[in-house]
């Protein structure tokens, strides 16, 4: 089969692997119907060691069910399935508290960028949608692997409710998402920090009542002038460097709360009185548990209540992963669909 | 009047002082029934720099209105009162959101260890309550003001409810609050991480099914073997130093929460992908706002349903200041009341 593999900082080639194998009895194979690149992929796409072996690339993905292993009772061959970024068993105490991504007997899911991917804990795991050839729903399924669940992820940590005044740092396509989420949770007031205007504009169409291109103290101080001065309750953190950690306490008001779900490209960060616990800022967020909170948004992608495809702005062949890799890095495209 | 200053590390002493006058019309001048010693004091008593005219002491107190400024509303001179140890204006945004340590009008009490105090805001932040010439009361009134209502914010912030599980570390008398606050709340098995004995009995009385005298890894690991390998779903941290917060990251469950009112003595820590994020960590507490939950506190302490005054275990003349200082700092004493 083809896959997409990366052999080192920008080094991405589509070549030929053996397909994947069912390795334990609760596993799935899953023919790629649609894949992406995500955010979290350029990092390794910057700072990945050097190797001959290459590295499967890709984690979002919805497809139709190939073969099962035998424990798997929920699923058969044919069955259309979109798949959290993580699998588990969704029966653990972890998961029953709503935290797949932490799932006792989970992991990763890994070379979703190809035209077959193995999942573990298929039952657990993969969530059966209609089969569709709309390409405006296959879009808003694969947003379910990951891109706009992670998004909600920190607007639901955050405690978004009615009346509440939220800042969304970021405009790539989990800060969209975040701002949609967030509109969906009924918030006030969603300042989207970002400078894409092309992206700002989409986060406008998604609920942002402001947008505030400004970055580092000028931008904290245009959030602060947009809130009397208080910051906004809740800080969604979609970005994961530092800069946007220092912002994110900058721009939140006492009491509230600081979510994160960019993966922090760093291990340490101000936690004292100056910064957080002087002012009672709670720091929450981490890998999204989409799995937690997919039926609920397939069901409002299947009743047209919200669109999250829309973050999708190019697609091209699974062969031209390498151009999808590139385009996402220069920022010429917001996210880039694969189709195998 | 008479009142406690420090003048260098470990260098406390009681000396005359001009008395307080009212400065703005919101003030009120407070005659001191009785004050204490805060674990937060020990920090200066071995760092503060040294200095000639000295540095007034102390920030919990209960006393009898003296003299109340003009704009004052609802204090006349005799009444009883309890004064957090914060003050704040409790009609701002941010005391309506409940966290009036951060009132946008607000600020510390200080110089409480004293015969008579300055209270700032005096209508929003003074608490009446039925004088009493009882010594338990008077202890239990005096543990609103602070230590108490600091533990119980620590649980407030954690959201313990029924059937949780909690770990507290620290057995001072701010964990004790915390485990007597937890009770209350109605988790379900509450860990003390502390190795005083006469502490963690007390302890064991507020509710602590389980004490855990290891520290560092052997105490994480203790506390996993506790809770089936899996870590608590809160962690109450009631001491502020760094090894407290590798505890707390260490013993927690994925998901779960830690909830910090030790004073962090540390400006950075981790919280990066392997301590708080990767497992969906949320980190909270700061300056208990121990006016949003003075009333409740009181009315269970006058029906006798908590009775929070027993961590302190020596009570001493306000002449005695220096001693009470020594007695908590060489952990002699638990918490110790001064009597103007």
């Amino acid at each position: 089969m083809r896959a997409t593999l990366m052999f080192g900082p920008g080094e991405v080639r589509v070549e030929d692997r053996p397909e994947p194998r069912i390795l334990q009895p609760t596993d799935a194979i899953v023919r790629v119907v649609r894949a992406c690149v995500c955010g979290s992929d350029l990092h390794p796409y910057h700072s990945i060691p050097v190797s001959t072996t290459g590295q499967a690339m890709g984690h979002e993905l919805i497809g139709v069910v190939e073969q099962v292993g035998a424990d798997v009772r929920t699923l058969t061959k044919g069955d259309f399935v979109i798949s959290p970024f993580a699998f588990s068993d969704n029966t653990c105490p972890i998961c029953r508290d709503g935290f797949q991504t932490a799932c006792l007997h989970g992991g990763f899911v890994g070379g979703a960028q190809a035209e077959l991917t193995r999942i573990g804990q298929a039952d657990g795991t993969l969530v059966k949608a209609p089969a569709t050839d709309d390409e405006a729903t296959l879009a808003s399924y694969l947003t379910l692997a990951d891109v706009y669940l992670t998004g909600y992820h920190a607007a639901f940590m955050a405690k978004v409710a009615p009346g509440m005044s939220v800042t969304v740092i970021g405009d790539g396509a989990v800060g969209l998402s975040a701002v949609l989420a967030a509109s969906r949770m009924g918030a006030e007031q969603i300042i989207l920090m970002g400078h894409h205007q092309a992206r700002t504009d989409l986060g406008r169409e998604f609920g942002a009542t402001d947008v505030v291109a400004e970055r580092g103290d000028e931008g904290v101080a245009k959030v602060r002038e947009l809130t009397g001065g208080l910051g906004t309750h809740a800080v969604l953190e979609a970005v994961g460097h530092m800069p946007a950690y220092h912002q994110a306490y900058g721009v939140v008001r006492s009491g509230g709360v600081i979510s994160r779900v960019g993966v922090p490209q760093y291990d340490e960060a101000p936690v004292g009185f100056g910064s957080l616990f002087g002012r009672n800022i709670t720091l929450t967020g981490g890998p999204a548990p989409v799995r937690a909170y997919l039926e609920d948004a397939l069901a409002d992608v299947l009743a047209g209540r919200i669109n999250p495809g829309r973050v999708f702005d190019r697609t091209v062949s699974l062969e031209d992963a390498p151009e999808a890799y590139r385009l996402m890095d220069s920022r010429q495209a917001l996210k880039v669909m694969l189709k195998p």
